[in-house]
C-alpha cells in the first residue's frame, strides 16, 4: 500500500486529493477556489480533448472563439438564466485604470454573448443551422471548491447551435448526448446512463436537460456531461430570427451542450486504487513505461538502453503513436521507479533488468490488476496493443459492475429511505413529482434526482413519492 | 475586383477590416476592444496552433493551465513588470455576491502566477529544468482596438521556463526564437527578421527580449513572436530557490516566450490583396475546394457530384488529412460561388462543369496568381501537392523580396527622416542610443527601433544618432 495515498475506505476525499497529488494532476491556485492544471493533468485533458474534438467536427461541428467577458445586462435577459448563474459571477468592475460604465461578468457560460452574436449573422433559413463549439475558460464562483469537481475557473467545451426547426435541435440535442455517451464509454471506461433531467435538475433557460450520469467508487452519482435543448428562449431574448422557406420570421430553436475538466475527477474516482491513479489506456498519454535496470553502468548504456530504444520504437510504431516512455531515473531504486509510473497510473510497465535482458525478454505489468508476465522481445509489439484494449475493456466492466451491484430499487418512500442509509448507491424509483417535491426528497434524504434513464423511456409505474399512477423510471442518488 | 473591398491603395485599415469581414475571420464583439474569432478565423489558428505545439512538444515542452485570475499584489512584486501592465489591467472586485477582500486581475502574462506555482515545485537541481507552455486567453485593455493586432482579449501561447543556469536559460531563449522563426518562414511564409531588441523595447521585467520582426504589405513592421530572457528577477521576486549541486541555495533561471492570434493579423497582412484573403496552403484548413457545375439537376446528381466527390476522396488521401471541401451551393451563379473561395483565401479552385467532364479534366485555378491551367482526372493527385508547394514558396518568396524592396540604409538623421518620410519601409542603422534617445526619435518621426538582426551581431558601425561609433546595426520601422 501506498505510504502518500489515504486508503479511500478510511477518507475518500482525503484519497481523492493524494491521488491528485502522488500523480502530480493539480494545485490548488493562489487564488482561492481556482485551480492549476499540472502538465500529467492536462496532457490526459488533451488526450480526452482530441477524442471529443474529433467527433464533434465528424459531425459537422466547426470551433469558434467567443469574449470571455458578457456585460451584466445579457445575463438578465433570460429570466431563469440569470436567477440560475448571478450569484456565482465574478464581475469586472474596472479596466484600463477607469471604472466602466457596465461591469462585466466573466462568462458562466456563454448563451447570452453567442446568442447575441448568432442574432447578427443569421437572416436566412439559408444561414441555419450554426454548429459551433468552443474549448475555453469559465468562471463560477465556489466557495467549497474540489479539484476538477468543483474549481471557481474551469475547462469546458460548450456547443451552441441553432436551428429552424424544432425537431432538427431536438435531433442535434440527442446526437450530442449520444456523442458523449460513446466517448465516456469508449474512451474514458466510464458507463455513463444517458437520460433526462428532471424539472429541478434543468438548465436555467433550457426547455430539457439531458445528461449522462456515472457512479464513482463511493457510490455518489457525477454528472459527466450535460446536453440541453433551450427551445425559443434564447433566440427570443437575443433576437435569433431568421426568414423560413415561406418568408415568414420565426426565431431559431437553439441547443447547448458541454463537457468540462470534471472528466478527469470522474476518471480518477471511477478506476483509481489506494495505490493511485489508474487510467484507461485510450486516455493515458503514456501507455507504457520501459524501465530499463542494471547496477553496471556499463552494461546499461551499451547494452539495455539501445534495446530499450528498439522496443520502444517498435511499440510507438505499433500504437501510431509517442506513446511509449523511457524511465531513466537512475538514481532512484528500481522500486522507487515503478512506484513513480505506477501512482500516474501509466498502464504497462515494461522492466528491462540484467535477467530479462539475457533471456531476451522483458517483464510486463499490469496496472489495474497488477498481473505480470514474461514476453519475448519479438512478440512485444503485437503483445501491448492487445493487452492496452484488454485493460480498457477490464476497466469498463469492473466499473459498470459495481453500478449494477450498488443499484437498488424502492416502491414507496420508506424502502427509498432505508436502502440510501444502509446500501446507498442508485436507486430506482418510479418518480413524477414537482420541483417543490424533489426539494422535499433532498432534505430528508440527501438524494436528488440524477436522471430519467433513456432506456426505460417507455416504462411507467407508480411513484414512490406521491402515489401516483404513470411515473416514469427515474434514478435517485447522493451526488457530486 | 471585388466590391466588397476597399483596395488597400485608397485606405488600407479599411482593406484589411474588409478582407477580414468577406472572409468571415473575426467580428467585434459586445464588449468594447474585444473579438469573436469566427469559425472560418479560428480554424487558421487551430493550423497555426499545430504546427508551433508539435514543435513546442519536439523540443522538450510540455503543456499545463494556470489560473486567469492573478491577486492584485503579485503584480508588483517586479518592479518593472508592474509599471508595465498595470495601466492595461481589468479587475475584478466583486465574486459570488461579494466584495473581495483583494482584487483580482485577469491575466495580461503569467510569469507572476507562474513563479508563484514553480517556487513551490521547485527544491532541488533535479526538479530543473520546468519546460511548460500553455494555450489561453490574456486580457490588456485596448483603447484603440483593431482586429487581430491589438484586442483587448486575445489567445495566444506563453512559455514558461526555468533551468539551472544562466547559459540553459539563454539557450532556451535562443530556441525559441529559433523555432518561432521556423515556423513562421515554414508554415506562415512570412519572412521574418530574428533580432534582439533594444533597452526601451523590451518586455517589462526581462534582462534581454528576442523577436522575430516582419514587414506588412504597408511597410509597417510587426512583431510576430518574442522570446525573453529574464535573468534571476521573477526568481527572486516569487522565491524559485533550488539547492545547486555543491548543495548551495540559488536562485532559477526564467524565460519566457509567445506567439498571439495577431499572427492571423500578419498572414492577412503579408499575403492578401484587393480580392480579399490569401492564405499560405501550410495553414489552410481548406486546401483545395472542388466546385461542381451544371444547370442539368440529373446529370449534376449522377455524374458530377460522383465524380467530385472521388477526386476529393483521392486528394484528401494525397494530402493525408481532410483537406479538400466541396461547394455545394447550387443556388448561386459560378461567378459567385468561385469568389466565396476565393476570398476566403482557399489556395486552390478545381472547377468541374459539363465540359471538363466530357474531357475527363478538371480546370485548376490558383489563388495567388490566378493562373488556370486543365488537368486530367488521372493526373490530379499527383499534381496538387506540388502546385501547393510552389503556392507556398512563392508567397514566401513574394513577402521576402517586398522586404528587401523596401529596406533602406540611413547614415545619420537627416538620411534617416528622408528616407522614412519619401519611402517608408525598414531602415536600417548603425544605433547605440538609450531609452531616451528611442523616445525622441520615435517623438520625431513615429518610427521605432524594431530589432538587432541577430545575422549582423558581430557587425559595428558609427551610430546615426549619437555619432558614436561600435553601434549595432539596428531596423527602424513604424510599427503595428
Amino acid at each position: 500500500m501506498a505510504k502518500n495515498i489515504t486508503p479511500k475506505e478510511k477518507d475518500y476525499s482525503q484519497w481523492y486529493l493524494d491521488v491528485i497529488r502522488a500523480a502530480e494532476l493539480a494545485d490548488y491556485a493562489p487564488v482561492r477556489g481556482c485551480m492549476v492544471v499540472r502538465p500529467t493533468g492536462y496532457s490526459i485533458w488533451e488526450m480526452v480533448q482530441r477524442h471529443f474534438d474529433d467527433a464533434f467536427k465528424e459531425t459537422g461541428h466547426v470551433n469558434a472563439a467567443f469574449p470571455l467577458l458578457i456585460p451584466q445586462s445579457f445575463l438578465s435577459k433570460e429570466a431563469e438564466h440569470v436567477e440560475g448563474f448571478a450569484p456565482e459571477c465574478a464581475v469586472v468592475t474596472h479596466a484600463g485604470g477607469e471604472e466602466l460604465e457596465e461591469p462585466l461578468i466573466i462568462r458562466p457560460t456563454s448563451e447570452t454573448v453567442i446568442g447575441y452574436m448568432y442574432s447578427k449573422w443569421v437572416q436566412s433559413w439559408r444561414d441555419l443551422p450554426i454548429l459551433i463549439n468552443q474549448w475555453c475558460n469559465v468562471m463560477r464562483w465556489e466557495k467549497r471548491p474540489r479539484l476538477f469537481l468543483r474549481t471557481s475557473e474551469f475547462l469546458w467545451q460548450e456547443g451552441h447551435t441553432a436551428h429552424s426547426s424544432k425537431e432538427e435541435a431536438v435531433e442535434e440535442t440527442l446526437r450530442m448526448l449520444d456523442v458523449y455517451k460513446k466517448i465516456m464509454t469508449e474512451c474514458l471506461a466510464l458507463p455513463v446512463i444517458p437520460g433526462e433531467k428532471t424539472e429541478g435538475e434543468r438548465f436555467p433557460g433550457a426547455d430539457n436537460t439531458y445528461t449522462c450520469e456515472t457512479m464513482m467508487s463511493d457510490k455518489k452519482a457525477l454528472q459527466a456531461g450535460t446536453s440541453h435543448y433551450l427551445g425559443q428562449n434564447f433566440a427570443k431574448a437575443f433576437e435569433i430570427q431568421f426568414q423560413n422557406r415561406n418568408g415568414e420570421m420565426e426565431f431559431a430553436y437553439t441547443t447547448s451542450w458541454g463537457v468540462s475538466t470534471r472528466l478527469i475527477g470522474a476518471l480518477i474516482m471511477t478506476h483509481s486504487d489506494n495505490d493511485g491513479l489508474i487510467l484507461p489506456p485510450n486516455v493515458a498519454p503514456t501507455k507504457a513505461v520501459i524501465i530499463p535496470i542494471s547496477t553496471d553502468a556499463a552494461k546499461l548504456e551499451n547494452e539495455i538502453m539501445p534495446k530499450a530504444k528498439e522496443l520502444q520504437e517498435a511499440l510507438n510504431k505499433s500504437l501510431g503513436g509517442r506513446y511509449v516512455q523511457i524511465d531513466t531515473q537512475f538514481h532512484l531504486r528500481p522500486g522507487d521507479r515503478f512506484f513513480f509510473h505506477l501512482q500516474k497510473g501509466v498502464p504497462v510497465r515494461i522492466e528491462l533488468g540484467e535477467k530479462e535482458f539475457a533471456s531476451e525478454q522483458v517483464r510486463v505489468v499490469r496496472r489495474d490488476t497488477g498481473e505480470k508476465e514474461n514476453v519475448t522481445w519479438s512478440g512485444i509489439s503485437s503483445k501491448i496493443p492487445g493487452l492496452l484494449a484488454d485493460i480498457q475493456s477490464s476497466l469498463y466492466t469492473r466499473a459498470l459492475n459495481f453500478r449494477l451491484e450498488n443499484t437498488h430499487h424502492a416502491k414507496n418512500m420508506d424502502e427509498f429511505k432505508k436502502m440510501l442509509e444502509s446500501k446507498g448507491g442508485f436507486i430506482e424509483v418510479y418518480f413524477d413529482g414537482t420541483k417543490e417535491d424533489e426539494k422535499a426528497i433532498k432534505e430528508a434524504t440527501g438524494a436528488t434526482p440524477r436522471c430519467m434513464p433513456l432506456e426505460f423511456a417507455g416504462e411507467r409505474g407508480k411513484c414512490f413519492y406521491t402515489g401516483r399512477e404513470n411515473a416514469r423510471k427515474t434514478i435517485f442518488a447522493k451526488a457530486y
